[in-house]
């Protein structure tokens, strides 16, 4: 494609290229934090009741009043999880992802393990949420059912678009969502239980339950169902992770962010499992929870729509927690060389876009396998999230204890760098508590999820991590090999020239291109020779004649290939060359035809390009083009 | 993959490369000839029946006899075409296909014309071949029905390996299918032929007939089933492009082939046509007439199983025709610079790789779309045909008319290469009665075919035939001018050196890949200086220091870059000092890294090739790339 039309279209769909120094006016306040961030963590409302109640229906409906105590253990777990990362984020104001304090805490190994698993958690977060919109669209128009996956496709694509743009405009464009469904929700929770109370508020009738063969009611299920409901959680450490998109004072607008979004989440999920257990909703394949919620509460009519439209938006737009953090999380693991060095590339619109694409694709994929199917996915999904939970609280477990051991040498003012930071020291002792308190907490909920989903998905997840950190490892292996054959000693170096070096002109014909070749190889004042690999003989006698009569100096060699191959004749050629003259460095020319349109570029044979890669992987061997572009030519020239 | 992993699976499914002089050993026999290039013909009998009671059928089972006259009339023209080919045969020892008929006697366009037909042609020879022999198989085994299409793929990626090695290795595998139908086919014909005489022949029975709703029966219905019928004809003209395959005397071989085939052909036609009327067979979709014939000659047994299996094979085999002559064709074109020139290498077996490798991704492609339905093909098929036979034998007529004139003046003597040649000149004007009679024939039932079969698919012919004409005059006009530009004048040319030469050494680091590459230049002698385009301060520091301490030299040009672009820098650059010093070349050094796996490719950004395909655009600048073979290295070498 023309390179003003590429940049006209790129223009009109990621907007113009951001200037290096507008990089700092990318950051965001604390209510556009809220809905970029937060919307993950806010939307698994949507999901997190129906799940637990999916898994207590295995017992039979008698067993759904279980889904209370379910959640409130779980809103402990939220607020225990709220204060542990409240201290994170003060004590890494550049971002404190589990990545990062993993990192500075307990090594590398830690470090990589907990990325992989957010990593992956990021990827099934946007299927999960896709998935589970667009479960909420189809309970409103069942006749979109057969389309469910090319509709979570489609919003894919618009995501990827959205985030290609930036962060900043696709936060406003994302706020709005984010408060609607908060409003609207809260609203219906309010409504619900003032009904409730008023004793208004009746059973909703007419779904079909999802049919499984009855078990009893063991603790092992149980624990399932509080596993399901667990992934209420998935997405409370984004904030933490952003914490450099904030405006400043970036640590203390992150942290309050925080605590608004725990408290509307705890609000939300404690209000809808409440209000699922009263009216009686029942876990169904063809409508959801909060439909149920909605027709109980309001009957079908504006107030359902509206409810219904909020909870998918949320949901769609939740997918958007991992476009701000996936790309971030992969060029830090790139800038340590842990993922292909790419990820840290950022665009013309200042974002990671390789990390973008990457995340968009392989979320499609999954959509894709599991059918858009949200129960399916659920398994493979959370614990990520809680192994990188353990990682990061772990880590400042650890952090702490240093901390305390430089506290009482006295000796931590020099490294300080602040009277805020200071602040933050004091008691440290209890706040190391509550961080070994997350810790600890957030390692039972993996282990419980670990073993009582393993059978139903969770072991590729099991797998899959281990994997990861595998090849995590093998990259930076690659990488520290590299760079060691690359560094130099740490002094001048006296740069000699090559002392003997002998030039090869590659011709297929002899023509004006040749000409700019053989003029460039005489510029150079090094010994020259031309080759020619001739498949056939009428076609060198030509070649050999137009050379004797046009040009006249120098030699032409024939290197006569019956078997019709290019590369070998010639790597053949160089290689019996450096036998006979030692330590000499041969330098290729190559001609190459530049031809405008991608239509005429078809009609050309790639060979120089194949013959290129090839020789460089020879030593002491320098390949050079000459291009010779066509239609910037008018008429012949000769000289 | 590695390059010798690379070979041996080559040699696994293509066989040893062959050498040039092994080329004129890659010759057949008539014996051989006749399965290669008259399977295509033949195996159309398989059909040609079926595709007219087809039609007939739409004004009912009574208009099922009129299949013996239309019969009767092809059965003439082939008669036509035969002697009329057999003299194309004989004037064109080299090969007297269409295209070389055309070009030869009646100019460019309608070469093009002819060979664009051909081409097309030769597609649906395998599209309709294919989708045919599996409506046998399915014919055979309702069970596969749901997989038709996926069979024919399976198909077709067979038909190209085995033509992938090559036409003496596949002539020999495909000769036993061929004899073993004509057997089979020529002892079902004689066997029924004899029951019929002899009053056993019953009706076939437990047949379904196609269900059409039912029109009278008009001369424009009995010329539809006409044009249905000339299906038949198909391939006929094969054995004249292939002439060089043949072993000497070649066109005698050829001649010799045509006349057996136009025999089988004709009397495997007319047979079972006449046998389909005899014993009331019904155009169905869930059997074909073939089978129908096979039950009621045999009943379902070992001898039924046998011809199913027979004509399953030739039709399959047909493909084969194309796969022999296309990829000819293809070269034929583009050797005259009509289509890319690439179709006219030979691969190491010495076959047109592309060629072969187009004709079955197109064919796939149509069997996809058309879902394998052989009547639904059957409308786009043969127009193109016909339309090259009559190119071709107008272009006989043309040319005897030349030679008529010649002998009149009595010099043709001078041009005539020898004995055989010139006995073949004797009665020119009978035998340009014949071509004439042909060409008018084929005219006529290219017009019928286009006229009566147009709405029901023949359109997409009609208006690709020329769209694919203006294609490849666009692409000679293409090579035109390309040739008019590399065109050097028939004098001895002085080369001089260029007078101002510059090196720019690109580079992104100070490391042992940038001392290759200041090495290099150095060697050159012409003045050059390092450019590093960068994207932050921090990083141009770094740089600047290394440079600085270790190399010390010449000078680091910086060239900021805060919309994070490398390619725009570098071409202002290159034109501020083309303005600077006028008529100066420059010449900039990338270095490339090297590594050996796939995996680690993957690792190492592709900037340094994105920024070669945009400098070469610009006029007068040469790129030199210096590789750095990582693998290659066991430690640190700092010179």
């Amino acid at each position: 494609m023309d390179t003003k039309i590429k940049s006209a279209l790129s223009r009109i769909f990621f907007g113009k290229p951001i200037h290096n120094e507008e990089a700092h006016n990318q950051t965001i306040g604390k209510a556009v934090g809220l809905a970029v961030f937060a919307s993950d963590a806010l939307s698994s409302v949507a999901y997190a009741t129906q799940e637990i109640l999916l898994i207590l229906a295995i017992a039979g409906a008698a067993a759904f009043h279980l889904s209370l105590p379910i959640a409130g253990v779980i809103i402990l777990l939220l607020a225990i999880l709220t204060m542990s990362y409240r201290q994170t984020i003060f004590a890494y104001p550049d971002g404190g992802g589990a990545y990062i304090v993993a990192k500075d805490n307990l090594g590398e190994g830690a470090a990589q393990t907990a990325g992989a698993a957010l990593l992956m958690d990021y990827i099934l977060t946007v299927a999960v949420s896709i998935s589970s919109g667009t479960d909420q669209i189809v309970s409103v128009f069942p006749n979109l059912l057969p389309h469910q996956v090319t509709l979570c496709l489609v919003l894919i694509g618009f995501m990827m678009l959205m985030n290609l743009r930036g962060v900043k405009e696709s936060g406003t464009a994302f706020a709005f969502p984010t408060y609607f469904f908060v409003i609207i929700s809260s609203f219906t929770v309010g409504i619900g239980l003032w009904k409730s109370f008023n004793g208004t508020l009746m059973a909703v009738e007419g779904v079909e339950m999802i049919k499984s063969t009855i078990q009893p009611l063991t603790m092992f299920l149980i624990l399932r169902a509080f596993s399901s409901g667990c992934t209420a959680l998935t997405g409370v450490e984004a904030i933490s992770n952003g914490i450099t998109a904030f405006k400043e004072p970036r640590s203390k607008n992150a942290a309050n962010t925080m605590i608004f979004m725990g408290l509307i989440l705890g609000f939300l999920f404690l209000g809808i499992t409440y209000l699922s257990v009263h009216v009686h909703a029942l876990p169904s394949e063809s409508e959801t929870i909060i439909s149920q919620l909605g027709r109980a509460i309001y009957g079908k009519g504006v107030m359902y729509n509206l409810l219904m439209a909020g909870t998918t938006i949320i949901l769609i737009m939740a997918a958007n927690t991992s476009y701000a953090d996936f790309p971030r999380l992969c060029a830090l693991h790139a800038g340590d060389g842990f993922l292909p060095r790419q990820l840290t590339y950022k665009s013309g619109r200042l974002v990671f876009s390789w990390g973008i694409i990457f995340l968009s694709v392989s979320a499609g994929a999954l959509i894709f396998i599991f059918n858009a199917h949200t129960s399916a996915l659920i398994p493979l999904y959370a614990i990520g999230v809680f192994m990188s939970f353990t990682l990061s609280q772990f880590g400042m477990v650890v952090r702490w204890q240093k901390i305390g051991k430089k506290l009482a040498k006295k000796d931590y003012e020099h490294e300080s760098n602040g009277q805020e930071e200071k602040h933050h020291l004091n008691g440290w002792r209890f706040k190391q508590m509550i961080n070994l308190l997350g810790a600890l907490a957030s390692g039972l909920v993996m282990a419980i999820f670990a073993i009582t989903k393993f059978t139903s998905g969770a072991w590729v997840t099991v797998f899959l991590i281990p994997a990861m950190v595998w090849i995590f490892f093998r990259i930076h292996g690659h990488y520290k090999r590299v760079a060691k054959f690359l560094k130099l000693p740490w002094q001048k170096i006296e740069i000699k020239s090559h002392t003997k070096m002998k030039t090869l002109i590659l011709i297929d014909d002899v023509n004006t291109g040749t000409l700019r070749m053989i003029r460039f190889a005489k510029t150079l004042g090094h010994p020259w020779v031309a080759v020619h690999v001739n498949f056939d003989k009428t076609r060198a006698d030509t070649v050999q004649s137009k050379w004797q009569e046009l040009i006249g100096e120098s030699e032409l060699v024939f290197l006569y290939s019956p078997y019709r191959l290019l590369l070998e004749p010639v790597a053949e050629f160089i290689n019996k060359l450096k036998v006979e003259e030692k330590d000499t460095v041969i330098h290729i020319i190559t001609g190459e035809l530049v031809v405008q349109s991608n239509f005429s570029h078809l009609l050309h044979s790639r060979n120089a390009r194949g013959l290129y890669d090839e020789l460089r992987k020879i030593e002491n061997v320098i390949v050079t083009s000459v291009p010779y572009q066509l239609h910037k030519r008018k008429n012949i020239e000769v000289k």
